[in-house]
């Protein structure tokens, strides 16, 4: 039973549902954000990430800053790239374009390989890429949230360091970190930026990321400055090495209730091998999709291999409107999220299923979203062809 | 009686204690951020700050993004400030620094006029550097956390517009928005910027700011766009209209759980005149500074005139150890800071009296840490000369 009041489920690809410990560990009293209490948690908190991340290498260093998860794109625009560098950006949607905007603020030449809705740049277009061209750094969005789409990211690292093994390999994991497969050593990953509001569980308001030696390498050897003063990593660095170390340091004031709460949810994620957090959200998104595919209804990701684990984008039939079904939707309890991709965004909705949602079937979550979508898709009068 | 648990009584210069409500509402449980509910909180809270800061001036623009305080330079420096602008800097300790520091990582040519320990620059010398050089933009911290100096900004702003009309008129809130007044309006100021953590009462984790119409005009009328992606303006500009016109929009996830903390604490700080509880600040700061000098300490800040009404920061005696102090405190249940101001850190502390320790006497946390400091100092050995 859920402490927490009544109220519509969240399912929308983030902010998700959470758990009642977590939500709890929010209010924690105040404290000092150099007392040595919190400096235990936050320090704690920040080896746990490196669990999640599954790096055991020393180099490996964590980050967490007072931010929405859009913060980290700044994090590797002002650190990683001077102006003028080359940056190769992979992408699958709204947010990949984003980062690339995100990206040339801060100067750098951005190539964009853009894919069609709902597909993902081909191997062998980003071997042409790379071959074409030096870039100091290649970023990929893990999920894009807007369209679904999931990209593989080990078949694209081996590629890169084949072809072009000085470039920078950035993730952004936003809508994949702790419900998709991220093995930050073994797949030689440079960098991945998230939140806290997605698959790790926790209230909005981090900015999580883990950057490899390389990168802490690239960001101390920058012929300039880092173009940002709060979102400067040779700002943090210290202070996030001080942390772990359980030693008191300070450049801006952390949200000692937001660490708190990522504590408790890094915790939790950690008390069972992450393989099987992986697995529980592949198992809940294969049913969820199958479900889907039984109503007649088809996804932005096409091909099942480019589809996340955490989420689906769903065509709307034909003559269903978004702003019809979303309310026939939140009339059941069940809070989905509408289209975002520019090119498509009245023609879909989105359904976000991580953490406790999937991860605790007593709750029930999803089956009363798919009972809600079909129930509201038959008010709408849609009827499987 | 607190809901909270027994804990040490938090009196640093931020975070501060806080109130049971406030604290009840960061366990929120999970809403959209782009869903009626909250947008309606969002911009509820949008509108109570118009009120905190005195402005009913509509093109006056309030923003709430997740961040550090520190996030509000960069906000400064990177909206208001292009590469090469003049910008002149006055410095009442470490975080007046800090600012400085902020403004010329995005280009800023700073000028800094610099007042010794535990004083402010003087009218005349202002007057006479902003006659020197044309300045497009003055910073002055209002109460610099450092040494507890407070700048005096009515009688800065006449002197600016009258000597130099054209500058913008920058504040550093930080730990004085709720506790001194500021009257946005009638001062004529261009912005304010300022952390949740401090007076406010509401956990670390939001960057607050208010910006005159003028200062949005410069804003909108740069001739490079703003050098930063999740600090831009521009970007949150249309977002934060949309919020207070009750309006979904998006640019980066805020937190649901701190905006609502954040009502919850502009709630009970508006069910009074502001006016009332700058007065209840400046006496609980008046009976604290008068017991600090009947036990023959001196503060950093020595003119009366340039206190700070919400902190004190106190030279340690002679032969009294701030590491030897605080550990004494903090046994009695009691948590004070440091010193930070790097040419006296050892040789003084620093006592938080802001918010709820202040405004609800039954809570006893004042009497309790003039007890503590006594009894600590004698146990210290330390007797009045």
């Amino acid at each position: 039973m859920s402490s927490q009041p009544e109220h519509p489920t969240l399912l929308i690809p983030g902010p998700i549902e959470f758990d009642d410990a977590v939500l709890h560990s929010m209010s924690h009293y105040s404290e000092s954000h150099v007392g040595p209490a919190f400096v235990a948690t936050f320090g704690e908190a920040l080896s746990m990430l490196r669990k999640l991340f599954q790096t055991t290498d020393p180099a490996s260093q964590p980050f967490v800053i007072s931010g929405s998860g859009t913060l980290g794109w700044d994090l590797v625009a002002a650190n990683l790239v001077e102006a003028g560098d080359d940056v190769l950006v992979l992408s699958t949607g709204y947010f990949s374009d984003g980062f690339a905007d995100c990206l040339g603020v801060y100067g750098a030449k951005v190539t964009e390989l853009k894919a069609p809705v709902g597909q993902r740049p081909q191997l062998p277009e980003i071997e042409r890429a790379l071959s074409e061209k030096k870039y100091k750094v290649l970023t990929v969005t893990h999920v894009d949230t807007s369209t679904g789409v999931l990209s593989e990211l080990k078949k694209l690292s081996e590629l890169v360091h084949r072809v072009s093994p000085d470039t920078l390999i950035i993730v952004d994991g936003v809508c994949s970190v702790a419900c998709e497969e991220i093995a930050f050593d073994e797949w030689k990953l440079d960098g991945v930026v998230t939140a806290s509001q997605k698959a790790i569980g926790c209230p909005a308001g981090l900015s999580i990321s883990m950057f490899s030696g390389r990168a802490i390498e690239t960001l101390k050897n920058r012929k300039t400055p880092p173009a940002s003063y709060f979102g400067s990593l040779k700002n943090w660095l210290p202070i996030m090495q001080n942390y772990e170390a359980k030693k008191p340091s300070y450049f801006a004031t952390p949200s000692p209730q937001l660490v708190h709460a990522l504590h408790t949810a890094l915790t939790q994620i950690l008390a069972r091998p992450v393989a099987e957090r992986f697995a529980k959200h592949k198992e809940a998104s294969d049913r969820i999709k199958k479900a889907i595919g039984d109503l007649g209804l088809k996804q932005l990701a096409g091909n099942p291999d480019d589809q996340a684990h955490g989420m689906t984008a769903i065509y709307l039939p034909e003559n269903v409107k978004g702003t019809e079904l979303l309310p026939k939707l939140g009339s059941r309890g069940v809070v989905f999220a509408g289209g975002i991709h520019k090119e498509v965004a009245a023609k879909y909705i989105r359904f976000g299923h991580m953490g406790v949602s999937v991860l605790n079937p007593e709750r029930g979550d999803i089956e009363k979203a798919l009972k809600a979508l079909e129930d509201g898709l038959a008010e709408c009068g849609y009827q499987k062809a």
